[in-house]
């Protein structure tokens, strides 16, 4: 990632990567910029610059999308987690994402759909967790 | 199928059939019906009835969801084309439908949103046809 | 899951998971149904009252499809260990199953065989581990 | 596939497809044969002489691994209805069959269900065609 | 397409693809580009320019990792085909392809290799009419 | 796995083994051979004697088409680890794996992508923890 070629896609990239998945979208790219820092720039430049940022479709019915595929697909646990994260960042409920899931059994059958819950159930015992030490440190 | 047993499960999934699929949607279940009426019937009490009519999340973002599902997957251009059909039908535009395909390379590589992309044009082109027929019919 | 509405496919469904999984069914979906407890419902009364339960193929049948293709799939290991299981509590012997997924190498490839190959050989070793505890117990 | 090394392994593999697959069989791997012999044989020798006559396994097993994998991975029509045909032709019922495939609809999810029995049903045609022609030339 | 944005990316992807698949490609993507202009360039900027033009691999490596990936995958027979053609335009042989496509059957199961083999064939086939056309139109 | 059964087919397949994997390769095939012994020799006789030890294609070639399929696939981590292990191993350098891995995003999407350049991170790192520790051990 060269800092001097900040062109109009990175930015647009790396905008919309901030407004889905907020600083752990960052932190997602870094580790990935330490294997392979071109394709971490495709990430932003490409999937977030040129396909996430389109204007012809709402942020809302893309995240619901992406969830609906990687759980579908059944193979990418960590990237589903990832990205129901930005679903809830961006609005979506914790129960619509529930609703997605459980309808993915139908399209990518009842073993992907108990995978892909027992994902979001960590995520959201982990994100309950995080609040709960938060506010254990506000109170302090 | 056995007409006594028009529970309600049947009759919500019937609905729900009608709202998304139109008269389309009885044929395809009806031919399905031939070849395996219980899983006929499961399609449309489990699919329709138990899932898709659940009131937690709204027809659009489950139309979406399935068709991303499907475009993903990428083998199943058929009932990608019957669903995407379907989306048509409860307003989420062409474009849009456009849209969802494109971001699916973005998941489930470039060949399959090539595929899915070209199973859209065709259906497109054969709704246009339909259209201008019905049109020229109208006419005489 | 409410306790009210067991109904005929509720109880069918518990009957086929009961027989096949054994307590350990009840526990797998009981974690289910604290994340989504329709979709646990759904576990029950569709996969094992409407489909599993059917009188048109017997059990062990039934049972060599699953497992045959959850190792084809390749993704699913926690739910391949979870119906090989199934498939020695109704009488399918270790080696039959070894067969199954070294057959599935010919039809999902030989990476998704080792996969299966590797959990069922956890599972066995984790079985024989309990067994020779509960020995040792009942020894005492 | 040289005609003198008829050794053993070729002679199970021949034997296990003449078994499952009848004349067809031969069809099948011949057409394969014009375009990479070497395959060609590793098919009889591997898949069918080194695996599938295996003594752990009875046949009927077998092929119900076989359908229901191919089922459950979704992509291969040709080659299920190929097996749905050696299914028969070994003694599983049509309806046992689509037992099978029902059954997948909970694995591979339901659009692979659907594409799978659509496929029985029309292998199922194909048969019922041949065999009223076979009929009507023993009349003539 | 905005033909005045003939960018360096475009440049680069233009050139790659007319050099693995030849005037073909162009219409390929043209094809593409009546239904979705914008992912047509995405194909050229990203898939061809970005990726496949990158220096640290040659482009024997490349087209032998998309022809090997493709087949793996199982379903995608239109595009495997292209990149076959692809990967003979860049000078690897008809039985280096065919090498590949048996291996896969090591990774992505026989039925996979099965197929792709068969289009394979046909792609040779058509090769082989085509270059007897040429031939004989040429002596006229 | 027989010691008196050192066929043709093992002894060359047990070299291309060794060649390819080094003594890690007879490590893997001892695991498995504890769970599936069978399995285990025709991983050896067929997957490397009969295909990866055909002539007709280089070992370079074959290597990275593997690495490519199951990058695609995106299911096998441990497998992909292995080989692309194996790939260093006969001369293909990390920045050529970290290649073919982001072209792999094209074919079998971005998060398949992430998935591999993760695997193939941790894999560099743990073979700089041993280099270095074997340095450590030299200087002793």
């Amino acid at each position: 990632m060269t800092d001097t070629d900040e062109s109009e896609r990175r930015a647009r990239g790396r905008q919309a990567l901030r407004e889905i998945h907020g600083p752990l979208g960052e932190e997602v790219v870094a580790r990935l910029g330490r294997i392979a820092p071109d394709f971490a720039d495709h990430l932003i430049d490409y999937a977030f610059g040129d396909v996430y940022a389109r204007p012809g479709l709402d942020r809302r019915s893309r995240q619901i999308a992406t969830v609906a595929a990687l759980a579908a697909l059944g193979n990418a646990e960590q990237q589903l987690k990832w990205h129901i994260r930005g679903a809830l960042n961006i609005g979506i409920s914790r129960d619509e994402v529930i609703e997605i899931l459980i309808q993915m059994g139908v399209y990518g059958g009842f073993p992907a759909a108990v995978r892909a819950l027992t994902a979001a159930g960590e995520l959201f015992e982990e994100l309950d967790i995080a609040a709960a030490e938060e506010l254990r440190q506000d109170d302090a």
